[in-house]
C-alpha cells in the first residue's frame, strides 16, 4: 500500500434530494482505511513528525487512524481509552498494532495518564485528534479535493467537535484559491462552537455533552481551529438529537450510505436549516465516518 | 449529468481480510444511481435502442434502473411489479418517472401481463433484466474497470441469478484481454447455475427459490448468459442462508458497507470455501447493490 488514504468518495442521490429539498452532493469519508476522514490527519502527523513513538488519547476515530498510520511509518503507537470503550472500538485500535492503556475514569483522567506518559517517554509525540498544525494540514487534503469539484459546491457543511475537520477543509480550500463558504454543523446538545462564534470568545461546554454524535462530545474548540473558526466561517447551524438520528436514517434509505452519528450532521442542519440558506446553492455534505455500533444502529433504523 | 453511473468504488478492509482469511479487495456498486451495478445495463440498453418505450418486469434493481436510464434519454417507461412490492421499491420506480403496474399474482404471472403489453404497445422494447446482448454489454463496463485494477486480481467473485452481471464481467475482462478467473457466488436454495454446469445443461429452479437474497430468486440463466458461464466461468460457489447473512454483518461491521442480501453473497463465498482456493491469491469480490428494505436489514444486524 503505496498510499494511506484514497480519495473521498462523491456520490448525490436525488431521492435524498428530493426529501431535503436540496441539491445536495455527499462526500463519504466513511469508505476510508480506518472508517473515518482522521487517516487524513494521523498520516500527515505520523509522516512529518521524528518521532519514534505516538501517545493519543482517544475512544474513537482517531486512535485507530493513529494506530494505522504509526504501522505504515514503522512507528509505535499507544492510545489511552476508557476502559469501558466498547469492545469494537478496542479491538479496531489493536488490530492496527497499537498498544492500549485502557484507564478508569472515574479513578483518573485522561489528561492525567497522558501527563504520566510524557513523563515516562520524553521522545514520543502526545497529540490530540484537532489542535495541531500538522492535523488541520492533513485534514485540509479534503478541502483541496472538493475545491476540484465539479459543478463547484456553493457551501459545504462538515460535522464540527473540536474543529479539526471544518479548519482543515476551510484551509485547503483556502490553497486552491477556492471560494466556497464552510459552514459548520454541531449538536445542539454541544453548542460550545457556536456559542463561542456569538461571543466572539472561545467557550467550553460545561462536562461532556451527552449528544448521540459521540464525535463531537468535545469540551471545546481547539485553539488553532477557533482561530481559523472565528476568521472564515460562514456559520454554524445547530442540529437536534432527533434531526440527527434522521439525517443517519436518509442517508441509510435514500443513499445507501452507513453514517456515525456525527457523520450525519450535515443532514441534519439541511432538515434544521432555514430554506434561504439552500435555495439555488450547490451543498456538499461531508460524511465524516461509518464507524458506529451495531446495536446503536439498529435502534437507529427503528425509530 | 452528463454520465448516469459512476466508476465502482474500490475498497480494502484489513479487518475484514484478517477475519475472512484473504486477500480480498471490495469493488462497491452500492453507491451507483438506483443503488446497484444495474444501471450499467440499463443506460447500455436504453443509449442504444431506438424505442420511444421501454417495458419490463422487475419487482428489484433493474426496475429503479430501468426507469432512470429511460428518463436519462428521454424515454417512457412502464415497470410491472407484484401488488405486494416493498412501498420502498414502487417508489423509487415513480421517483425516477416511470409509471408502475402492479399485478395481482395469484390472478395473473408478470409473464402474461409482459404479453399482453407486448400487443398494446408493438413498437416498445420489452426486455428483462439480463437475457439480453445490450445487457451483457452495458455490465461489460465493470469487467473493464476491474481489468485496470492495480494490483489485478487473481479472482473476481460475483452474485448469480439471471447471470448478467457474471457473463458482463466476463466480456469485459476479455475485451481487455486481462485473465482473470472469475467465480460465482449463488444460494444453496437457489443453485440452478452451479447444477447446470454440472450437468453441463441449461437447469431451472422449480419456482421462484425462497432465499433472502432476492436478486438471486431467478429461475434460470439465461440463454446468453448460460453460453458465456458453460464457456468461461471458473466455477460456482453456493453459500447458504446463515453465510448470505453473515456477509452483510460482515460488511456493515468491518468495511462500513451497507449490501443488501444478494450482493453479500462473494462474501459468504469466501465463508464457505475452501481455504486452497484463496490461498495466496488476490480475490476481488464484487458488492453488486445495496437496496434492502430497513426492517430486513435491521433483523440481518441483529442475527
Amino acid at each position: 500500500m503505496d498510499q494511506l488514504f484514497n480519495p473521498t468518495v462523491i456520490k448525490r442521490s436525488t431521492r435524498l434530494n428530493e426529501t431535503l429539498k436540496a441539491d445536495v452532493t455527499l462526500a463519504i469519508e466513511s469508505l476510508q482505511p480506518t472508517g473515518s476522514f482522521k487517516i487524513r490527519a494521523a498520516a500527515n502527523l505520523v509522516d512529518k513528525t521524528p518521532a519514534s513513538q505516538f501517545i493519543a488519547a482517544s475512544s474513537g476515530n482517531f486512535g485507530q487512524a493513529l494506530a494505522l498510520a504509526c504501522k505504515h511509518y514503522g512507528r509505535q503507537c499507544t492510545i489511552v481509552m476508557p476502559d469501558d470503550s466498547a469492545m469494537v472500538k478496542i479491538e479496531g485500535v489493536e488490530h492496527y498494532g497499537a498498544k492500549t492503556i485502557l484507564i478508569d475514569t472515574k479513578v483518573e483522567s485522561r489528561a492525567e495518564r497522558l501527563k504520566t506518559l510524557a513523563q515516562e517517554f520524553p521522545n514520543a509525540c502526545i497529540t490530540n485528534a484537532y489542535d495541531h498544525e500538522l492535523i488541520i494540514e492533513g485534514n485540509a487534503s479534503l478541502g483541496k479535493e472538493l475545491a476540484k469539484l465539479s459543478p463547484r459546491p456553493d457551501l459545504i457543511i462538515a460535522p464540527v467537535g473540536g474543529g479539526g475537520l471544518v479548519s482543515g477543509i476551510i484551509t485547503g480550500l483556502q490553497s486552491e484559491n477556492a471560494k466556497i463558504s464552510v459552514w459548520g454543523a454541531e449538536p445542539t446538545l454541544a453548542n460550545d462552537a457556536a456559542r463561542s462564534l456569538a461571543l466572539d470568545q472561545l467557550v467550553q461546554n460545561r462536562g461532556e455533552p451527552k449528544t448521540i454524535a459521540d464525535g463531537a462530545r468535545t469540551i471545546s474548540l481547539g485553539l488553532l481551529n477557533w482561530e481559523i473558526f472565528r476568521q472564515h466561517i460562514a456559520g454554524i447551524v445547530t442540529v437536534t438529537e432527533d434531526e440527527i438520528k434522521r439525517g443517519v436514517k436518509l442517508l441509510f434509505t435514500l443513499a445507501n450510505v452507513k453514517a456515525e452519528p456525527t457523520a450525519a450532521l450535515p443532514i441534519g442542519a439541511l432538515l434544521s436549516a432555514s430554506p434561504k440558506l439552500l435555495e439555488g446553492k450547490r451543498v456538499c455534505c461531508v460524511i465524516s465516518g461509518g464507524n458506529v455500533d451495531i446495536q446503536v444502529y439498529r435502534s437507529l433504523l427503528s425509530e
